[in-house]
């Protein structure tokens, strides 16, 4: 039978989603919880693999497993053996068609950046930060050049696995309140630190440095050498993964779980 | 001459605020940043000692120091001398009359506390947890009961050491907003865990484990015994210290400084 899950991480304490052979990935913490309960061997697949220092509230992940367990084994049960800094949020039994990966058709993100003379301590690890106000509207213009279907070879890491670089940047909501920013952003895939990257160009336009018909230019470019750099992986979450309503998986986190939320 | 710093820290990396011999707490960690910046020895003294675990958004504390630096050394010079866990918001030249714990008049605290079936992962250490729904009308109904000039002798810690019990409640707001509760306090001083010891009493109000009225008979006890046990530091935070107003200090910190401030 195969079960889904959400799943809820602070990226500080792992290297990252996927599993390593050092160990210490949400993945290898994850299976190994899973086997304890069930008493076998098990192997997940998750919707997005994360980097180290990247945050889920809601990564959805799924796995096949021989042993009947009640629901709440694979949730209460499953978090009893997991760091403080995972937890299972729910889990529902999927049928066979349902695969975590590729029933997806979009992934939602957030990221979280503090413009402040003075660097976070309270969050410190859980938003990005930059040390001046930054310019929103400018910032909200330039994200027009954006959203849509594009060729994101500009923001995407040379490292990148995916197949093209074609993508649909569905929304890119820039919300600021005191000096707080959240950039939301949906697309039915993203590219290795796409988010990061379009994060530090975004913040270049901000602080004066990228022009927004630079913007465009640098989206036209496809040449990741002509963008700004990477912005820190501190603020970036996970927030949702969309499927077919036929799954009946919400597409969001639930409010509650990140304070971060308004 | 006297010198007053802001300060905010993540609660969960320092055994508390007090110098301890075997080090690892906020005023350690502060005094010795502070002393590299002078180059001499250099004694804090704060508005209020935070206990393990908690966490402040504002702390307020002042030193003496003969060794002449401009502000801007206070702030970021010795934020580079911290832990990632604490900065230094702001620096100011007071007069000697000011005094961090005697010149203040007030204190205020919020307590953030997740309801929800799976405890927190993303906000382990840094919210309360209670796994089920709670009555917050009940809860406000309590709350009233403790609003104003009480002996809370129910809400001390055995090791509390202050002079009297008696201490003026001024404000007690619950807010709640989709699973996640916020707690606001503010009062002339508080007791040892008093913060603590009412949030516990008020969670068993909105359990059903104590009746309104029985707030009311708890708070006219005067007795520690007869009260629900302490809750959980996570969720607490110092937010602010209230001063004259001559000492021109800001009564809370900043909001962008705390995401899970709405």
């Amino acid at each position: 039978m195969r079960i889904a899950l959400g799943v809820e991480y602070d990226g500080r304490a792992f290297a990252g989603w996927q599993k390593q052979p050092h160990g210490n990935t949400v993945q290898d913490v994850l299976e190994q919880a899973l086997a304890e309960i069930s008493g076998v061997a098990v192997k997940v697949t998750a919707a997005g693999r994360t980097d180290a220092g990247v945050h889920a509230l809601q990564q959805v992940v799924h796995f096949d497993c021989e042993v009947a367990r009640p629901l709440t084994a694979w949730v209460r049960g499953v978090n009893s053996r997991l760091p403080h800094a995972v937890s299972v949020v729910w889990a529902k039994q999927v049928d066979e068609t349902f695969h975590a990966r590729f029933s997806a058709f979009s992934r939602s993100y957030s990221y979280f950046l503090l413009t402040h003379a003075v660097r976070p301590a309270l969050c410190a690890g859980r938003v990005g930060w930059y040390h001046h106000a930054l310019d929103i509207d400018a910032m909200r213009a330039a994200a027009c050049h954006l959203i849509g279907h594009h060729d994101f070879s500009s923001f995407r890491a040379a490292e990148c696995q995916a197949k093209s670089p074609v993508k649909t940047l569905q929304c890119l909501d820039i919300d600021a309140h005191q000096g707080l920013l959240r950039f939301d952003l949906t697309a039915d895939a993203f590219l290795h630190h796409m988010v990061r990257n379009i994060v530090g160009a975004l913040v270049y336009v901000g602080k004066g440095a990228l022009s927004v018909e630079g913007m465009g230019e640098l989206v036209a470019a496809c040449d990741r050498t002509a963008a700004p750099p990477t912005f820190m992986p501190d603020g970036l979450y996970l927030t949702g993964v969309g499927y077919p309503e036929a799954f009946a998986i919400a597409a969001r986190a639930e409010p509650c779980r990140l304070t971060l939320w308004r």
